[in-house]
Formats: C-alpha cells, structure tokens, sequence
C-alpha cells in the first residue's frame, strides 16, 4: 500500500494507492472521523455500479454506516446541472445531513459530478473519492469538481477537497483498453512537466501498465499523484503554477470540440497536444530529444501521436480561440523546454500554431 | 454615508450605505480593484430592472467598464438551478472571464441567485452585491448564496463572500409596504438577538422606517448589518454561534412551507416565528417583557403577531420536524432570554411547539 498527501493546510489529505482496498474502506471512513449517524451516499456510474457498488455497499454498512446510492448514466452527458438537481433529490431523500458524505465511486466524471453535489449540498459537505479509473488520479488531487454546461465543459463549479482518496488497484483491472490509454497519458503529462526520470520509467514499463499490472500501476498512480500534488499545494486556487497541468490540453480541447461524440478520448486527444505543444518546444530551442522521446513513450502508452485525416485545421483553430485559456487576447501557451521541464509562454502566434495543427494532421496522412 | 465591514480576515469587506450611490458606483468598482478589460453581468429581476438597471449600466459604462445584463422574472421560482444554467450561458455570451464580476442588483432573491451565480461560474468569479430591499440587509452579510430545489429551499449553494456592497437608500423609496415591513422584521430581528437599546430604537422609530424616512432607514440598515457582521465574522462557516441568527426560523419556515403561494412573505413568517419563540422564552423563564416587548415591537412595523386562523396546526408541526435545524433527532430552538439576549436549547419538547403554534393561531381567532 502506498500513501501520499496533498498538502493544502488545513485541507490537506491523503491518497491511500493499494490493492484490495475497498474490502477496508469502512476502516479509513472510521479512521478519517467520518461519523455512522449521518448518511452517506455513494454516486457511481452504470458501468461501475455493477462492478463494484455493492461491494462497496456491504463493506460500509458492516461498518456502521447508513449508505444509498444513485446510479448515473455513464458518460460526460452526466455532469449536467439537471442531474446534480436529481442527485440533490437522492440526497434529500436519503436524509443526508451537514455530517454526511457523499462518495464518488467511479471516474472522472464521476468524481467531478459527485464533487460538485458535495460543494453545494447545504452549501458543501464532506466528499470521499473511490476512483476506478487511471484518469482519475488526475482528477483526485486538487479539488476541481465541476458540471458542465451546454455551451461550455466544467464551466461550473466548485474548488472542493476530498477527505481521503481511497484507490483500489483491484477496480482497474476491469478498465476498456482504451481508458487505460487514455489515463496513461495524464499520468505521462506529470512526468514531462516535472520529472524526466519518471518519464524513462513510464517508457520501460509501458507494457507491464498496458497489461495492467498492479505494482507497475500503483507506482505510476503514486508518482502522477504525487507531481499533481506538488503543484497543487504550490498554487490551491489556480492563480499560477498549476497552469503547467495544462500541457497539450488548449490543443486538445479544441480537438475534443470539433470531434464527434466519443470520437476522442480526453487523454487520446491530450496526447495529439503534447505531441503538438513538444513541436512548439522545438520552435523555442528545445532539444530535438523533447519531441522524440514525447511521441515514443506516448506512443508506447498506446496512445495517438498525430491528428486523424478528417479533422479540419480551421475547426480546430476556431476552437482553440475560444478557449479559456486565452487571457485577455494574448495566447498563452505550455512548452517543453527539455524531458521534465515546462515553460508559460504568452507570446506564442496564431501562425505558428496553425502550422503546428497542419503538421500533426500531415503525420497521419504520411502513416 | 455610513460605512462597516464585515471581518473575515483575507475574504473582509465593505458595507456602504447612503443615498445617491448608485450614481457613484463606478468610483466604488475603481476602488475595489474590479478591472475594466473583463465584462460585467448585471443580474436584475422584473421589478427592479425597469427601475434601476439602465442607470446604473449606464454609470458603469461612463466609468470606462464593459457591461452586460440579464432580467430574472421576479420572485422566488427565479432561484433554481434552471436559472442557473442561462444565467451561465449569457455569462458565457458576454464572454465573462475569471477576472469579471457578477453584479447583482435586487433583493434577495437575485443576491442569492446571482451570487451562486458568481460563486460556481468558472469555479468562483468576483461578486458585488447592489441591494434594493431591506430584507436585502440580511443577505449582504455572510456570504451565503444559494438556489432551491423543488424539495427543499436554499440546498444547493455555497459561502461565496462579495467584494463590497453597494446600499443606496433611494432605491428602497419604490418598495411595495409589505416588503418594507418583511425587511424590517429582519431588522428587528437583529436587535433581538443582540441589542436591547436598538429595539428601543426600532419601536421609537417603526413609523418613520415605515414612511422610509432616508435617515431612519440608513441608521436601520447599519445598526442591522452590523450585528450580523459580529455574529458571522466569530463564526462564517456556521459551525456554532451563526444559530443565532435562526431567532424565529425553525417555526417561520414551517409556516412558510404550509402557506399557499405567495400568501406569506418571510419576514412576515419570521415575525410570528419570533412571537412564538418569545413564548418559549417565558416556558423557559424569561421576564414577561421578552415577550410583550417582541409583540409591541414588531406590530409597530407593520408585520402579523399571530398566525392567520386557516393555518393547520398539525400541518406546521408536520413541515417543523422536517426542518434542517433539528440535528440528528434533537430538537434546537433559539430562545430569548431577556430583550437582545438569546440561548440555544436543545431539550425543547414537541409538546410545548404544539401548544406554542396553538397559542399562535388562538389569539388570531381572538382579535
Ligand atoms: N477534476 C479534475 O481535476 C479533472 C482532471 C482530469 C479530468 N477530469 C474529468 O474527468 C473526466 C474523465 O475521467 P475518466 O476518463 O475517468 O472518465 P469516466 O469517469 O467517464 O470513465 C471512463 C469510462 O470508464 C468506465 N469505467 C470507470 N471505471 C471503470 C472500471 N473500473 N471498470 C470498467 N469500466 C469503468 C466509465 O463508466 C466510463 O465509461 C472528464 O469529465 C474530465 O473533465 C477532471
Ligand atoms: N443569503 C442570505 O443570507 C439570506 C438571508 C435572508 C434572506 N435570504 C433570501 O432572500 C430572499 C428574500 O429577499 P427579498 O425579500 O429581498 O426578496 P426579493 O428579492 O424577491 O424582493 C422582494 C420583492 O421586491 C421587489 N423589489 C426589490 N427591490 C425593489 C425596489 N427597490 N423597488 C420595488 N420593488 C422591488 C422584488 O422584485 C420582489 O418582488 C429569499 O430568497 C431568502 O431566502 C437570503
Ligand atoms: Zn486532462
Ligand atoms: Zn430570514
């Protein structure tokens, strides 16, 4: 079992990494002060649901513990406000009060959405994360739940910390294939924007973390979350650092806007952006290793590395426009200046960037 | 102009009260540090936009900021999460970014609703709250924003504290008479809870507040935002002495849920919440004065002292025993004590409330 804190003061917590660990979670609810008078609520999708719900169920309530649950659609049409409006309702129903907890057992979308009815519920309540995806350990530091809104993702919501993350190497060894990629490649980005040594590991172990294995797993879980952390602590509320956590993904949103649903995955289309954001690397004088390495390991992780023929590079551009990230006009983007090594360039042009997107698209074609 | 803050360490700010300010709100955005290359959202309801919102787009605009405005349909149904979600969409249509501000001018129910507004768009964006009723008093202070869901009011929001608060005194000049006396009762409320010689105020001066004298109404509103300001800032996340401020509410809201649609305003509520618990007071040996003062007090300004005869007991005690202040199955009143003096008492019977509420209604079907 491995453990780590996100060290945020007074809201600090612990990610506890390890195999078979939903069989002890009513132990870490005891032990995180998390009282069997108020009800919990477990929130899970309808592939994790099945899976793992009840299990998680039965282990609580021999606790002690009062549960119900809902179970949501799977998908990102979950994180919608109409269903935070039914989950307030399961919540009112299931008599939840100021001490109960609501538990995301899922993804991302999951662990976003639940978040989201944890901060606003009685104006926040306490929020337990059980992450079932590789993506997820993304989404377990730093406290960013959302919704999202018609005309724009995670647009609204909440900075929200859980109490404990408790993630069970035993819940991946169901993931699709392609969401073990997908995970990959966030685990991938923190080793790029931080540590080079860790990049080598992913690069050996590719095969070992495609095959699920749980030891390979949970050490690349331990380092993405740990780097995550690092970041996070350095900077809670998004006012600098934490930018960097944004490699490859102003390319990928706006290749995740133009592609049809369930085209793209996120960590698929992040993946086509790191590659993207290490040929602007090379534009400011990173070594030419910055661009190989990037693609080899991505590549490894089985992970697109070039944009599909049929994506339009005007779209994508149209897309990138209107991306938050723009501040205030001026283009802001994260480049690798070496393995391990990011930098926030504000300077970057609309042309080069074009000529970036045609040059990823133009790989695919050349394949 | 009166001026006050409320303390909450690095999330302080200020209160200013006078007439004439909404002329000189864009010197007050200036000094607050509210840029001016970010859009501005105006939130207003039907009642209040026709009145002030042009000026005061207007006044913006001359000061140099780019503004934009939403009409909400006046009345409670506006805080939902369906209003919600097209005020996030103009926010978005305008181009709101993370360093705009959200606006609200109007009572309540729009500083409720365009503070959670504020508080979840981008996961928190800047808020002023520009206040149009008495009741609005209350709401300035404290930072709690929130939208109802159809079971229960005010369960999805946040603590999302303002920038500083805009008070001008000529906009309460067009309010309906019986939100000048529901705001009052709020008023009162306050100096029950905490200041005997502001309830001598208040009863010296009920008939100028009534006939909104400037003055007496600059005085009220200061004298009501500061005790609120003292309970809050001991205690922003209401963890304990913020009960206080419930003087009224548990029975207040029981009559509210059982009252047919638009018949009582919540000041009103909250007006026969207080005659009753001033009953309770004197089960729990207070001075006869907590009570016939109380009564003298708030029938000066206008508002209800009894409960209307059609009001089914059964029904109030019903909609009580629902209400989120009886923590796991203990029965919680505030108590007054002695004129501005209150107790928290958990032991409260069931009992005594029922003849309370009977008492209630009685001496309505006396007069
Ligand atoms: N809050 C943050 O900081 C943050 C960071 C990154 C991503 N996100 C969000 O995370 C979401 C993506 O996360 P995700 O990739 O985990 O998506 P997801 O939650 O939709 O999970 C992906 C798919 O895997 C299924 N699944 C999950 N666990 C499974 C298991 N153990 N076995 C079998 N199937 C399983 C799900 O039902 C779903 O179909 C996005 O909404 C994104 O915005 C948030
Ligand atoms: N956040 C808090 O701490 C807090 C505290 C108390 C009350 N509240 C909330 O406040 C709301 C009630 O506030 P309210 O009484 O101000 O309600 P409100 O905002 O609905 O205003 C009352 C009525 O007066 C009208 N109006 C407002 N200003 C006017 C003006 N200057 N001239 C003419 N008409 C005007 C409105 O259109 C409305 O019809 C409730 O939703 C309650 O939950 C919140
Ligand atoms: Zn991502
Ligand atoms: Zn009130």
């Amino acid at each position: 079992m491995r453990e780590l804190t996100v060290d945020l003061g007074e809201r600090s917590y612990p990610i506890y990494i390890g195999q078979g660990l939903l069989d002890q979670a009513a132990s870490y609810f005891q032990k995180h002060n998390i009282g069997n008078k108020s009800p919990l609520l477990i929130i899970a999708d309808s592939n994790v649901a099945p899976r793992y719900l009840a299990k998680l169920e039965q282990v609580l309530q021999a606790g002690g513990y009062k549960t119900a649950s809902a179970v949501v659609p799977a998908g990102e049409s979950s994180k919608s406000l109409a269903m935070l409006g039914d989950l307030v309702g399961k919540a009112l129903d299931a008599g939840l009060d100021r001490k109960s907890a609501i538990v995301a057992l899922g993804g991302g979308v999951v662990g976003d959405l639940a978040g989201f009815v944890a901060a606003s519920y009685m104006r926040g309540i306490k929020f337990v994360q059980v992450p079932t995806t590789i993506l997820a350990h993304d989404s377990s530091v730093g406290g960013k739940v959302a919704v999202n809104h018609p005309q724009a993702k995670n647009i609204i919501g909440a900075f929200h910390q859980p109490e404990f993350v408790l993630y069970d190497l035993n819940t991946l060894q169901t993931l699709p294939p392609r969401d073990v990629s997908s995970g990959l490649s966030e685990v991938v980005k923190h080793g790029l924007i931080w540590d080079a040594s860790f990049v080598d590991w992913c690069e050996a172990n590719a095969e070992k973390l495609l095959a699920l294995d749980p030891d390979s797993l949970g050490y690349a879980l331990y380092k993405g979350c740990s780097v995550k952390a690092a970041v996070v602590s350095e900077d809670e509320k998004e006012m600098g650092l934490r930018a960097i956590l944004n490699l490859g993904h102003t390319i990928g949103h706006a290749i995740e806007a133009v592609a049809g649903y369930n085209e793209m995955q996120h960590g698929e289309a992040i993946s086509i952006g790191m590659i993207g954001s290490a040929k602007l690397g090379l534009r400011y004088g990173a070594p030419e290793e910055v661009y190989t390495k990037t693609k080899r390991v991505l590549a490894k992780c089985g992970l697109p590395v070039s944009l599909p023929k049929h994506y339009d590079v005007d779209a994508i551009m149209a897309a990138m426009m209107h991306d938050k990230k723009f501040k205030e006009g001026t283009m802001v983007f994260v480049v690798p200046t070496a393995i391990g090594k990011v930098e926030i360039k504000s300077d970057v042009s609309v042309e080069w960037m074009k000529e970036i997107v045609e040059e990823l698209k133009l790989e695919a074609e050349q394949i």
